[in-house]
């Protein structure tokens, strides 16, 4: 019997599961929250844009997962014992550069920059950068359209080069000092591999292509004459940071003797490239050609693959079509939502001032309307939109209300906001040729809420599968370490194996009503109405009014 | 020493006042709150639109606090007695009609009858009759425009025909019972009187003609053949109601025996014609050309006069320009918003779900923001709206939420929504050639929300008076009284004279600030941009969005 472990870096904690090869199931597991900032985000009271996280964080919680999840697997399960882990998986949000020294050590771990929030991680969903990423589009589309064309078009605030770009604007003796930068999902790799050359980090191509303009087709990262129209700093850096990214058939590196001491496992098993959280998320669901997996938390991410010996348009608005960023030999497609989760939680604590109880009872309160019952209809962009529009200027709306609205009505609304959030992506996905003929959904959200999955089928007419593992980010991790680890120490030696063998279904799935369908139908034609109108996609008259709105509010803040 | 009551039906109570005529002070008051329904308002939890009130409340009340305001007057004022009150006056909500038979008794008030929704008062902010309300808009545009012209265009479902209307429609056992309808402001008064023939009932011009399509210049109400063209009942029914109406220089009648008796007040008193709560409100302010009174409370109502020898033109809009409807002499101009004090009551109510405190610790944080720096923009639709675009199914909107918007975000957005709202009334009637040179505010959330007063101030560009009385309708009756009972009786010849010794301003004003208005300008013209836009103004695309909303929600609740 074999085991992997899978290490899963949230926005607010990190996990670690100790899953077995034969089954995937999860046999250890455990949870660490960030200790730094609130709920883990360093946060700026002045710039509601800001958020960042302290590495320390990352190498405590790391260290402190896997020990538990370990501790845990040799309780329940007898056959367990800790040489039988062949591999470690890491995933991580992102984009979610860190600026580091010539060591490979986080400059916010040294005690010149503490308390610097530009030398600590810049978090995926620090928006600080939107200017930045504004020009980046401007000139990208000028001088570069290939670079844009794989990225939905439209160059974001919560990407790499405009985080880099905002930190050499903003604190340039952090962009100074910092020797490299890397990504977290590649960084952690590198340090339990023991890599103490920023160079030497093996970089995942997720990251890299998804967010940092990279590609083999044009050698690599963005060129220095690209990169000297952003800064002539921003091109020296590039010889700072790598030549070449990597599909999850190599491996990042091996278990350095340091943290397997540390960790109490064996040292040289090998440990996985890095990817972003729903990529192996995607991969811990059971992702194939057809398969639409929806990563539903605080906020949602889409992913699809698609064959690579075949064609993939470039779809306008996606985050980025990147061959190997999912699964080795297929193009992987990510798309998303950039607020779900988070615009529930925002109501009932910020709206609502609830407590522990008030989701369920909104909830209850909820199920009991029927669809289009309730006269509203949300625009689900409290934290700008991310596919189709790329813009994270946008904000959030809520059309309707009477003087007889209540709290549970609004809650509605906004579920059903994100379901035609999420149909858009959906249609944008399949009227550019890949076609979606299964939806698979994960974390906690599809769960553990029945209304919303119900919602989302009616909504978008599929039926929605739930993927078996709660844990679907870090079990697609431990796939990944399975099949590098292969069959003959008791992995397997492609993914389609693996995941087979991994991986399941819940027994629960969610299918459309038609009833629900045709008034959602209806609903859906406003929405897109709202949408183009809000969105600048076709009516001039209204498509500035977020945008005036958030400048007036910056002037009169400032 | 002479004394006047006014007598003020509000939404949800009645009150009384004693005032003396010499400087029109109170010097006794009482209010009555409606015992029915939900304060005092008949509800149908299947239809909220529906809003009714039960006559016999008003009856009771009229008795009990003109009493305990006599009372109260006789303990404060020693030269008070009873026999020095030289008149009453009344004014009330509208258009509240009410269904009565050939005795002008109120039908609700019949025990066949009890329980019928139908047969109570239809109280103004009922909009059952949102369908009648638009058909009479089709048939005016096509074979009555001058009826239009008159009340902005479009009738609205608020209003006296629509309501009775709807009453066949639906309740025709009601209507064909109903020998004749009396509005509430017109009821009180012939009650008082002792009349007990409804053609004998002597009606104000200011309902008439804001609400019935009443004018001297085509012959008192609508023609037979335009009512039959709605339904020949209502044809039949013009014989029931009355030929001529009457302004404030024209007495209602004079206090009977029995109602003497039962007061304690000397029978024969002139009664003053009744007028709109709102409209006496106006007299109570101290209008006068070129003054924009708006009485501010859980809707608005704006009134302004022009001398009746002018040319005034009509104005597109405008709930009503009807001659001699607040002053004798004058055109009375009226225009309104349908939700001011009710959208806050909402949000605290049924979205916080505050309690008694909540309002004021809103309006303590709210404070706290810049103009401009919430980045919210709501429109003050809940309630439909009223002036300038006539809509009773447009609904409430709130642009620009984030991941961190507030409570007391919201909130101010509300206030300011509704000072937007203010502001296009104040343009529109000006922009018709009624030049606005002071705007006095009545009603209790004049007189308590500084921080509301101010943004009015800061977003229509103008200084806000404050009226001097917090009773400003009652005491604008008690004028209207003092006039008609002449200074040989203690009173005054005209209402000039009696307003400038009755009525007066508070010391405190709000002036704008240039900076704030600087803001608030740009915010307006996104306001108007959403205005036009859901208004359907200006941009097909989105000027449906909120009906087609609404029948959808119908559908879906059917």
């Amino acid at each position: 019997m074999a085991y992997t472990i899978g290490v899963d870096y949230g926005s607010n904690s990190v996990r670690a599961i100790v899953a077995r090869c034969d089954d995937g199931n999860e046999v250890g597991a455990s949870v660490f929250n960030y200790p730094s900032g609130e709920m883990g985000i360093l946060l700026d009271s002045n710039d509601h844009n800001l958020a960042r996280q302290h590495p320390g964080d990352y190498l405590a919680g790391v260290e402190t997962t896997i020990k538990e999840a370990l501790a845990e697997a040799a309780k329940i399960d007898p056959d367990f014992s800790a040489e039988k882990v062949i591999g470690i998986g890491v995933d991580s949000t992102g984009s979610s550069p860190i600026p580091v020294d010539e060591e490979n050590g986080a400059l916010a771990m040294k005690p010149n920059f503490a308390g610097n929030l530009a030398a600590e991680c810049w978090l995926w969903k620090d928006h600080t950068s939107v200017e930045e990423a504004a020009k980046i589009t401007e000139l990208g589309r000028a001088h570069r359209p290939q670079y844009l064309a794989k990225c939905g078009n439209t160059y974001s605030s919560e990407w790499f080069w405009a985080k880099l770009w905002h930190c050499l604007n903003v604190a340039p003796e952090v962009f100074d000092a910092a020797y490299s930068w890397v990504e977290l999902c590649d960084w952690i790799p590198a340090i339990l591999g023991g890599v103490t050359d920023p160079k030497q980090v093996k970089r995942g191509i997720c990251a890299a292509g998804h967010k940092a303009f990279y590609a083999d087709d044009w050698g690599g990262l963005p060129d220095k004459e690209f990169l000297a129209l952003l800064d002539p700093k921003l091109a020296e850096l590039r010889d700072r940071l790598y030549e070449k990214a990597f599909d999850a058939s190599e491996k990042a590196g091996e278990l350095c003797e340091n943290w397997a001491t540390k960790l109490g496992l064996p040292a040289g098993i090998p440990i996985a490239i890095g990817e972003f959280d729903v990529h192996y998320g995607a991969i811990g669901a059971g992702v194939d050609e057809g398969t639409l997996v929806k990563v539903i938390g605080t906020s949602t991410c889409d992913c699809g693959v698609v064959k690579a010996n075949k064609e993939v348009a470039d779809i306008p608005g996606i985050c980025g079509i990147v061959k190997g960023a999912i699964l080795p030999g297929y193009y992987g497609i990510e798309a998303g939502q950039s607020a779900v989760g988070d615009i529930f939680a925002w109501f009932v604590n910020h709206v609502c001032k609830g407590d522990g109880e008030t989701h369920a009872r909104l909830t209850k309160e909820a199920e009991a309307y029927k669809p289009g019952g309730i006269g509203l209809l949300a625009l689900d962009w409290n934290n700008g939109n991310r596919t189709i529009l790329v813009d994270p200027l946008l904000a959030g709306a809520l059309i309707g209300q009477t003087l007889h609205t209540t709290q549970s009505e609004i809650y509605r609304s906004l579920i059903e906001g994100t379901a035609f959030g999420a149909r858009m992506i959906l249609e944008r996905i399949e009227a550019y040729g890949v076609p979606v003929t299964r939806v698979v959904c994960a974390g906690g959200i599809a769960e553990k809420n029945p209304l919303l999955m119900q919602i989302y089928a009616d909504i978008t007419g599929r039926e929605m599968l739930i993927s078996g593992s709660s844990q679907t980010c870090a079990l697609g991790s431990a796939v990944s370490a399975a099949v590098l680890a292969g069959s003959e120490n008791g992995g397997y030696d492609d993914f389609e194996t693996a995941q087979a063998k991994m991986t399941r279904l819940k027994d629960v799935s969610y299918k459309p009503n038609p009833e629900s369908q045709a008034v959602y139908n209806e609903l859906f034609a406003l929405y897109k109405k709202l949408h183009d109108a809000f969105g600048g996609v076709k009516t001039e008259d209204l498509g500035k009014v977020m945008k005036d709105l958030l400048s007036i509010k910056e002037r009169a803040r400032a």
